[in-house]
């Protein structure tokens, strides 16, 4: 019996130029082995499993078919993309996935030329494909050079307005463009609307075990003669025009559905393309999300996203929680409310877990809607909604709600519509790195006219915030919390209106006030102990609020103190900015206050544990003290007393 | 001979619930005479016109067979509303459209309940329908109470991804929800893409005038028997499915292409919709943007936009211009720049013209994109092209930019990627009121790591600006500039780059110094004058830069006077509040500074012309003026020397 996890050719493959000199079998092998080092891989570090499993074969196809990196690959989210980066002088560090200081889980410019683009949001991928493409054919210059475009999209993000828009212009410019859609019937969840059906339908009316019919457009494709495995292609090629109308109607060639596993179907299909595409061509291509790994494949999310884990036994090694996460408060605390309100709905872009919603999925089917990738419609869809007398609670990452945000102007905010965004994800979020950093929510919020922003501090001032925006009927309204566990805080049964625009005060002290916007505020303890140590009692408040703003406390915090110091996990022109506007208006300024704003440093962070990347924000509690010993102009003191 | 302006039976319509009453022969009547009405209003008002006069017929057919308010119509943009506005209990304020106080060119909740939703920007309706359709469904409750939803939609809308999200969700949902694609093939410009081409085909497949084949899932929402006007309305139902693939492949029945203009046609469909439809219906109609004003419909523009005009020859009075435009500065400049540099190339979404775009087009076709109403992929393709080497000028107005935002955050700015965003319209914009104000642009961009962020204090500023943007490789740079004429300074003959993050002084004075960001610097410029009066004599800088910032100017300027007051077009967030964290980190206000930041107050500012709307904002040179004065506490000098 030979050892099933050796890996002896694709040992010998140092770059993908190696892989041009092997045959179709030894090639098909090859996927076998990086099937093998794929999984070998993340049961070391954990990360995203299912999606890299599902295109293994794929992976090897297009290295060995097409030339990169002068060709261009663009990974369509690419959390697919830990095969691609093995074949791509990488293997070396992927067990570094994900890891400070490691290899991103995604591809990313900066770190190969092999990623010509970098990604991690859904759905960019054949807009950048397409500028690739038209700048080839403008004389753009770069070092590789410039060879196809080749974009590689799931049917999830085929639900995304993005990858229509892209069709749309792609499909007018008729410009050499190869889109590969890779059809798993799976997104993070199963994906949902109409697109999604059709693909399906699509796959019915011509498996791909089962060819019929002519090919139309598609059959112009074909080289004549034909070399090897190429009367096979010619057969698939045969039967793909069945159904394609859709992407013809928007001006693609349509090839498939052939089978994404296959790669003797895999391998004459694009040898085809690469030889003969004039225009944009769409290749559709079947596989399974998690394939060739039992327990991905038995897993409800097809191994998505994973801890380490025994490879053998397919267990995940999970420290065990002393808190509920955040994102299940909120779940909770929404069922909680939704029991109350009939009016209550809730609506995600294609995260039923990730935000918690399918608990509320579960209980309240009716009144839970799944939209899809598609976090504009989504926003819009919510402000309809709350026109027809619905209390709807958007639920989104805060990375994704940028995607919504014109609806959010325009269609919730101009009309004050009372739209509750549950926003997850808020501030640095690990692993996933600056593409997932929600950052920028409160800047981009708090300066519209009429929302109210909140931060909760813990998970019981969470559940107090979801009360909060089910009774707020007067306008927009917004509450962020971070990803991962609360700080173990004792609950209570069920949230209580806040008043708006009212914040808390934690602690009374003296000389220097912490005035705290969301989770920093257990650091802010942690530093307030600390600098007790050293003879400063500073005073503690809990903003909740960064509009509208406490004004009474805050301006008190500024007369009662010598420093005021606010910290928020968020990016310039938030909380802070907003405060010192107060501050500055009132001419508590003009005398002199001591005042500073704790905000995300200049840089995108990349990933590591959240706590090392507050660190390297300088927003952990050392640093808070630090900064209050300089403010306060005793930075020195213990090298005084030394 | 008959007064063709004479307007009988209009006269007797109080509301849409008089229309009932009428024969369809009277029906038709009625929309000759709103025609009518609606081109004398606009002749008085200036406004969007083609757009109102391709719906006429369809505005009267609509409120004569639903029954709104209950049923909601949502008119995408909304700028075709005027016709509706006049039937809806608002003709006798039509001749104010667009000006102070007035009606809104557009819907607006507030304005009357006959406005369920408003709009503005492209592609929000079929979303805002659904949500109707949706919150009926679940017991909404609204005064009005809730039937039918009714998306009105143009070919050019349906270029942006937000549409189709919608189109997707909502046939998977498959509630009962009316699209009519009003289809005029145009949106402001000709439209875009591939979907364009699509619906060309529709057309020419089965011209309304000549139906053929058979309607598959359409006849079955038919009556049976039929009443007057049914016959042939089965005729044109028969025809319909064909080539509507696409829409059905999304869930959708289709019904069309059918005669917009012809009520012999839309009504019986209407009644036959509102009869029988059950789930997701898609109506196709044709219709001609300007149709019966023969000057409009013989425009390049078909009359989108216009100033007042005379009605018999179609004139316009537009008054005589001393500058240039900001935007015609702009698309010059960008000529002076592209005639030197082969790498430049343009992106404008649907909006050549506006922007300016249409030279470049001109000048260098195969430089210059329209992606269509597609702000997401519009950005994105911009990233991509800037990777493969190209010098992307990504022109977009500040407020639709927002539609980009993400790409703008995950594809930019993250990447680093050298795209230079030239952002029209910043700022207070006049007649399209708060949807279009640009007024949030520095506070979302300036927040990004790496973006380097500029705003023209005049036209010759904005030469500089866009040179200065093709010379800048290095990452991201957006530079912002009005609506409207420039100031008529001198123009240099070509750009000069200028060094990044370095504003320049303008006035040395004493005691306070203004520093504005942006074309505000003329009224700093007659507030200092206004100042010297008084003798006081401030200092004026323009940062130009609100990214990076030139900190040792503005250290230098808070250090050397008793207050600085920074003021910009822009919202809270942006420019002063990055000020503000400078002089805060940096310890100045620890001693005392009396530091202000005019930014546009927390409210939507309703239309009025630029100058009324600065004055509700607060920041015309009187209002400088009495900010300078009140820091200094010398805010009653006139008062007591009184």
């Amino acid at each position: 019996m030979s050892d099933t996890t050796a890996t002896p050719l694709l040992d010998q493959i140092a770059r993908p130029a190696d892989l041009k000199r092997l045959s179709d079998a030894e090639l098909t092998q090859v996927a076998r082995e990086l099937r093998t080092e794929t999984i070998s891989a993340v049961s070391e570090t954990g990360g995203h499993l299912g999606a890299g499993l599902g295109v293994v074969e794929l992976t090897v196809a297009l290295h060995a078919v097409f030339d990169t990196p002068r060709d261009k690959i663009i990974w369509d989210v690419s959390h697919q993309c830990y095969p691609h980066k093995i074949l791509t002088e990488r293997r070396d560090r992927i067990r570094s996935l994900r890891m400070k200081d490691g290899l991103s889980g995604f591809t990313k410019r900066s770190e190969s030329p092999y990623d010509p683009f970098g990604a991690a949001h859904s759905s960019t991928s054949i807009s950048a494909a397409l500028g690739f493409a038209v700048g080839r054919d403008l004389g753009g210059v770069v070092p590789e050079g410039l060879g196809d475009a080749i974009a590689v999209i799931g049917d999830g993000a085929m639900s995304a307005g993005m990858a229509y828009e892209a069709l749309n212009n792609a499909g007018d410019l008729k410009k050499r463009l190869i889109v590969i859609l890779n059809d798993n019937e799976m997104s993070i969840a199963p994906p949902v609307g109409a697109m999604s059906s059709y693909l399906s339908r699509l796959y019915a009316e011509a498996p791909f075990q089962d060819f019929k019919a002519a090919a139309k457009g598609a059959v112009s494709l074909l080289p004549e003669p034909f070399r090897e495995g190429a009367k096979r292609a010619k057969d698939m090629l045969k039967g793909m025009a069945v159904g394609g109308t859709l992407f013809e109607n928007l001006g693609f060639s349509y090839l498939g559905p052939i089978n994404g596993h296959d790669m003797d179907q895999l391998l004459p299909v694009l040898r085809t393309v690469r030889q003969r595409a004039t225009g944009p061509i769409l290749i559709h291509i079947q596989t399974q999300k998690g394939k060739g790994y039992g327990p991905a494949e038995a897993a409800r999310d097809r191994g998505h996203a994973t801890a380490k884990f025994n490879v053998v036994t397919g267990e995940q090694k999970k420290s065990p929680s002393n808190a509920p996460s955040y994102t299940r408060v909120f779940a909770d605390s929404l069922l909680t409310e939704a029991a109350a309100d009939d009016k209550i709905c809730a609506v995600t872009a294609a995260m039923p877990d990730g935000t918690g919603l399918d608990l509320f999925a579960e209980r309240y089917p009716s009144r839970c809607f799944d939209v899809g990738i598609a976090e504009q419609h989504g926003v819009t869809f919510c402000a309809g909604l709350a026109a027809a007398g619905m209390k709807p609670f958007c639920a989104m990452y805060s990375t994704f709600l940028q995607r919504g945000y014109d609806q959010v102007v325009h269609d919730v905010a101009i009309q004050r519509l009372p739209v509750r965004f549950a926003i997850d994800r808020a501030g640095l979020v690990g692993a996933d790195g600056p593409t997932h950093a929600g950052a920028f929510d409160v800047t981009f919020l708090a300066n519209l006219p009429g929302f109210v922003v909140m931060a909760a501090a813990d998970e019981a001032e969470l559940r107090h915030m979801v009360a909060t925006a089910a009774a707020h009927d007067e306008g927009p309204i917004a509450f962020r919390y971070p990803r991962g566990e609360g700080r173990g805080v004792e609950m209570p049964e069920r949230g209580t209106p806040l008043e708006i625009g009212k914040g808390r005060m934690i602690k009374e002290g003296s000389k220097v006030a912490l005035l705290s916007f969301g989770t920093r505020l257990e650091e802010v303890e942690k530093a307030a102990e600390a600098l007790s140590a050293k003879g400063i009692t500073p005073t503690i408040a809990d903003a909740r609020f960064a509009k509208p703003l406490d004004r009474e406390m805050i301006l008190k915090l500024a007369e009662d103190h010598e420093a005021l110091i606010t910290i928020e996990e968020g990016a310039i022109g938030g909380f802070g900015s907003h405060v010192a506007q107060l501050l500055a208006e009132e001419g508590v300024f003009d005398t002199g206050l001591k005042y500073r704003s704790m905000v995300l440093p200049d840089i995108f962070i990349d990933q590591a544990s959240p706590a090392d990347m507050y660190a390297v924000a300088g927003m952990n509690a050392e640093q808070i003290t630090a900064k209050v010993l300089e403010v306060l102009g005793i930075g020195n003191l213990d090298a005084q007393r030394a």
